[in-house]
């Protein structure tokens, strides 16, 4: 059991979410993922640290890019597979990936091992923030009308 | 030999940092750390990411606290020993600790084992940032005239 205190934590202590704020037919592709919301837990609010579980066929989102929020993971178990425009690349342990906001290069990552994965995904927030999906009819403005079609019909 | 490209990366293959900012005589404190940065590599402007690796007897900085920068620290090998204004922990591998911006509670890790451990710190980046260093002769303004003695004196 662990005595940390504030401002130090034990991940194993922060609440674990499941589940996506995807519209269907789009969540239920994220697989059985697991995250617990490090930063939050900690009191921050100028970004967000999620420690991330993913299972065997799961995926960490739908590729997408954001406006602007930079994004950055680096993985701490097992392997995963970085899809972007470029193609497919596998990162294990101890690698990193970082997604410049405003860059159109549209990214997620898929678990295609027999193993779970953990990573960290860091992003800072911006209220004015959307983010495109090429490869799927969605997309998300946070201060608009949250996640829609892509001709702006709601889901 | 890392095949990885460019969203991706191994952070072996970034540039080695090491020194520090701070003025003498707190600079030499710091120890040989030695210090990555990731986020930098990968074109992130928003917010660093820095893999750090602490000698025995190291610092990771003086102990401080941002006024508008959050921070947060996730472990990743060896033990680090984190001090606050409560008093002293010991944060292992997968433990982790955030410091939102203008919480007035100065904090640093020190290296008190025989083994050098290593750690990811995450902060984010305001132009208009202070930083102040309850323990020392100190302060820090981005915006201003950098470090200087806590009476406004330069260095």
């Amino acid at each position: 059991m662990s005595k940390l205190e504030w401002p130090a934590l034990d991940p194993a202590t922060v609440e674990e979410r499941r589940g996506s704020g995807y519209p269907e037919p789009y969540r239920s592709r994220m697989g059985a993922r697991v995250k617990h919301r490090l930063g939050d837990a900690c009191g921050l609010t100028r970004f967000g640290v999620n420690l991330v579980t993913l299972p065997s066929g799961g995926q960490s989102a739908l590729r997408h890019w954001h406006t602007l929020e930079d994004e950055f993971v680096y993985v701490l178990e097992g392997e995963v597979t970085l899809v972007t425009d470029a193609g497919e690349q596998t990162l294990r342990a101890g690698d990193c990936a970082g997604y410049p906001a405003g860059k159109r290069d549209a990214h997620h990552f898929i678990n295609r091992s027999g193993a779970p994965a953990r990573y960290l995904e860091i992003g800072n927030r911006e209220q004015a923030d959307e983010a495109f999906y090429p490869d799927d009819d969605l997309q998300y403005a946070k201060n608009g009308d949250g996640y829609t079609h892509k001709d702006g019909r709601p889901y």
